[in-house]
C-alpha cells in the first residue's frame, strides 16, 4: 500500500488531489464493490446497491451543508461550464433580469451564456484591476430591483479571490457558482436559490456537478426545454432520468464520507484557515520578492495566487518546487506567475513544506 | 487480487461488465499514475501526463474504427441522452428535415428531443408490433429526399433487436446512437456523419459519451448555440473546453487498449456471435419454455431478450441464474422478461454457464 510519504504535494487547481483514504477505499474495492462481486463501475444504476450509495452520497451533502428539506441535491454531468447555461435556460426569458456579479474569468463565462437567454445586468465588476478583489459591502453592488436571480461566483480560482460575505439581495435568489470552495467552511445556505459545484475541487473527481436547487426556484423553471438541460427532469428522477456517472457519484460519497469523519465543514475551516495563513504570510513576509495578486480583503482561503519579481525567477522558484515534489504550482495561463491550490484535501503539512520552500527560495535570492 | 472466478457472471445492460484486465490497472495504479505520485483523477486535464493520455484514447478509438482523417473524436459528458438534443439543436432549424427510424424506445427519446428544434420524419417504425424487429431493406423506409440526416438507433438494448446493415440513404449523413453496440464488430464508417455512444456499455464506465462527426457535418453546425451545447466548441478544443471526466476518459483507455489487445474489433466480433448463438440456441431448443422478443432476423448480438411461458415461471428462473452468480438477467421494466446482455467484455464462459442453465431449467420443467 502507498503511503503519504510516497506521494506528492499536489498543489493543482482542478483535477485536484483527493484524500489519501477515499482512493484507498476506492482500490480496496475496485474489484468487487460491497461483496457483489463487481466493480462499482459494472453495477446497473437501478440496482440496490448503487441507489444505497446514490442516497448516501446525497444525505451526506445535506447533513454537512445542514439543507432545510426545501433544497434538492442533483448529481449531474457537464461540470460548472454547463450550468453556466442550464441556468438562464431555466430561469431567464420574457421580460425577467438577471444580476451577475463579474469576479474572474468564470464569472464573465457564466455571463455569456446568460446573455444567449435572455436580459442580464452587470452588478459588479473588477475587471478594471484584473479581478484583484471582490465586492466587500452591499453598496458596491448595482442590484436590480425584482430581478429573477443574483449570481455570483464565491471563489475564484484564477485571480485567488473569493467572497467571505455573500450580498444581502433582499430576497432576490442568489445563484452561486461554488465549485471552487464547496464545503470549504458552514454557511447559511437559505438565501441562495441554485449552487452549483464541479466536483473536481473539494468533492471528488470530475464528471460529476453538484447542483443544489431550492423548491421555489424550481417551480419558476422554464417548460419546453431539452429534456436533459431541465431541472424538472433531474428532480422528477432524483438524478436518474439517464445513468449518472456512476464512479464520479461513488467517489463523492468517499470524499464526504472522509470529510464527515474529520470532524465536518467546521474542523475542514479550521484547517483551511490555518493552510491559507501559512501562505500568505510567507508572501507577507517577502514584499519585495512575492507580489500576490488578491488585495488582502478579498483574498481567497482555496487557491494562494502570487507573481515574483521578474519571469527567470519564478521559473527558477518552479523548478526547485518540483524537485521537492511541490507539484501543480504553475499559475493559470491567462495571468501567469504560481497559485497553490489549497482546497480541503490538501494536507496542512503539504503547504507547511511550501511555505517552508517560500522562505528559503526568498532567503537565497536576499543573499 | 481478485480472479475472473471470485467475480460473478454480470449480464447488465448497463453499467456493465469491463474486462477484469482493464480494471486490474486501474487498481494498480489507482494511487500513482505512471509514476507522477498522483492517483489520474488528481492531475489537471491541462498536464502533460493526462494530455498523452487523451491522445492515447482518441488514438484507440481512431485505430479500432480505422476512422479516416476527415472524422473528430469527442469526449463529451451527458450519455446518449444529451446527444439525442445536441444532434438536432446543431444541425436542424429552418427548412431543413431530419429522418428518423424508431426502432425502440431510445429513438423514440432521440425523436421526441428532434421535434424541439426542427422538423421531422419518421422513416420507418416498428412500434405497432412492440419493436420486435429493425428494417431489412431499404425499401422499408420512407425517405425524406434532401434531408439533413437520418437518424438511426444501431442496436436496442429493451427490445433485443440490432441493424445486421445499415441502410442506403444516397448520401445523405446517417446519425447514428451506437451506444450499445459501438466496436462489436467492423464496419464501413463512411456512410455516417456522426456517431454517438453512451461508454457504459462497450467503451468504459458511464459518466463519458463518444462522439465522433465527419468534417462536412461539422460545418453544417449552428452558430450561436450555448458554448457546451456546440460540436464546433468541442473539436476546436480536443475536447478539452471544460475538464473533461478524466477517470472515464481513463477507463475508456484501458478497456480499448484491452480489445486491441485482443486482437481487435474482428476477433470481437467472433466471439460476440458465438456468445449470441449459445443464448439463441438455448431459446431456440426450448419454444415451449422460452419465447425470444426479436424476430430471428433482426436479433441482437448484444441484448437476448426473451420471456417465459409465465410470470412465475419467470421469478423462477431469476432466482435459480442468482444462485449461480448469474446476475443482471430482469428485463427492463418496460418490457419484463429476461435479458442478458452480453457486450464485448462477458466472457464467453459466463455465457457458456448461463446457456447451460437455460437448458437444465427447461429440463427440468419438462419433468
Amino acid at each position: 500500500m502507498i503511503t503519504q510519504q510516497q506521494r506528492v504535494h499536489n498543489f493543482y487547481a482542478g483535477p485536484a488531489t483527493m484524500p489519501l483514504e477515499a482512493l484507498e477505499r476506492a482500490q480496496r474495492e475496485l474489484l468487487d464493490f460491497e461483496g457483489t462481486g463487481m466493480s462499482v463501475m459494472e453495477i446497473s444504476h437501478r440496482s440496490k446497491e448503487y441507489l444505497a450509495l446514490h442516497e448516501e452520497a446525497k444525505s451526506l451533502v445535506r447533513e454537512l451543508m445542514q439543507l432545510p428539506s426545501n433544497y434538492h441535491v442533483l448529481f449531474l454531468q457537464g461540470g460548472a461550464s454547463l450550468q453556466f447555461s442550464m441556468v438562464p435556460m431555466n430561469l431567464l426569458g420574457g421580460d425577467r433580469t438577471a444580476d451577475y456579479l463579474v469576479t474572474g474569468d468564470w464569472a464573465k463565462k457564466a455571463l455569456k451564456e446568460a446573455k444567449l437567454f435572455g436580459k442580464t445586468h452587470v452588478a459588479y465588476t473588477a475587471e478594471a484591476t484584473n479581478f484583484d478583489r471582490v465586492p466587500q459591502a452591499d453598496d458596491e453592488l448595482t442590484l436590480t430591483p425584482g430581478a429573477t436571480y443574483v449570481h455570483l461566483t464565491s471563489n475564484n480560482t484564477i485571480h485567488g479571490t473569493q467572497l467571505h460575505r455573500f450580498p444581502d439581495t433582499q430576497g432576490v435568489p442568489l445563484v452561486a457558482d461554488m465549485s471552487s470552495d464547496i464545503m470549504w467552511r458552514p454557511f447559511d445556505v437559505t438565501p441562495f436559490g441554485l449552487i452549483y459545484a464541479g466536483a473536481q475541487k473539494n468533492l471528488g473527481p470530475s464528471g460529476v456537478v453538484l447542483v443544489i436547487i431550492r423548491d421555489d426556484v424550481l417551480e419558476r423553471c422554464n417548460e419546453g426545454l431539452a429534456t436533459m438541460l431541465g431541472y424538472r427532469t433531474h428532480v422528477q428522477n432524483d438524478s436518474l432520468y439517464n445513468t449518472p456517472p456512476t464512479f464520479g457519484v461513488y467517489m463523492l460519497r468517499n470524499v464526504l464520507s472522509w470529510l464527515k469523519g474529520q470532524g465536518g465543514l467546521a474542523e475542514i475551516e479550521r484547517r483551511n484557515l490555518a493552510k491559507a495563513k501559512l501562505l500568505y504570510d510567507a508572501i507577507d513576509a517577502h514584499p519585495d520578492l512575492y507580489q500576490g495578486h488578491a488585495r488582502p480583503d478579498s483574498r481567497s482561503t482555496m487557491n494562494v495566487t502570487w507573481r515574483l519579481a521578474n519571469e527567470e525567477l519564478e521559473k527558477a522558484f518552479l523548478k526547485g518546487a518540483e524537485e521537492r515534489d511541490l507539484v501543480g504550482l504553475k499559475g493559470h495561463r491567462s495571468v501567469g506567475g504560481c497559485r497553490a491550490s489549497i482546497y480541503n484535501a490538501v494536507a496542512l503539512d503539504s503547504v507547511r513544506l511550501l511555505a517552508e520552500y517560500m522562505d528559503s527560495f526568498a532567503g537565497q535570492q536576499t543573499k
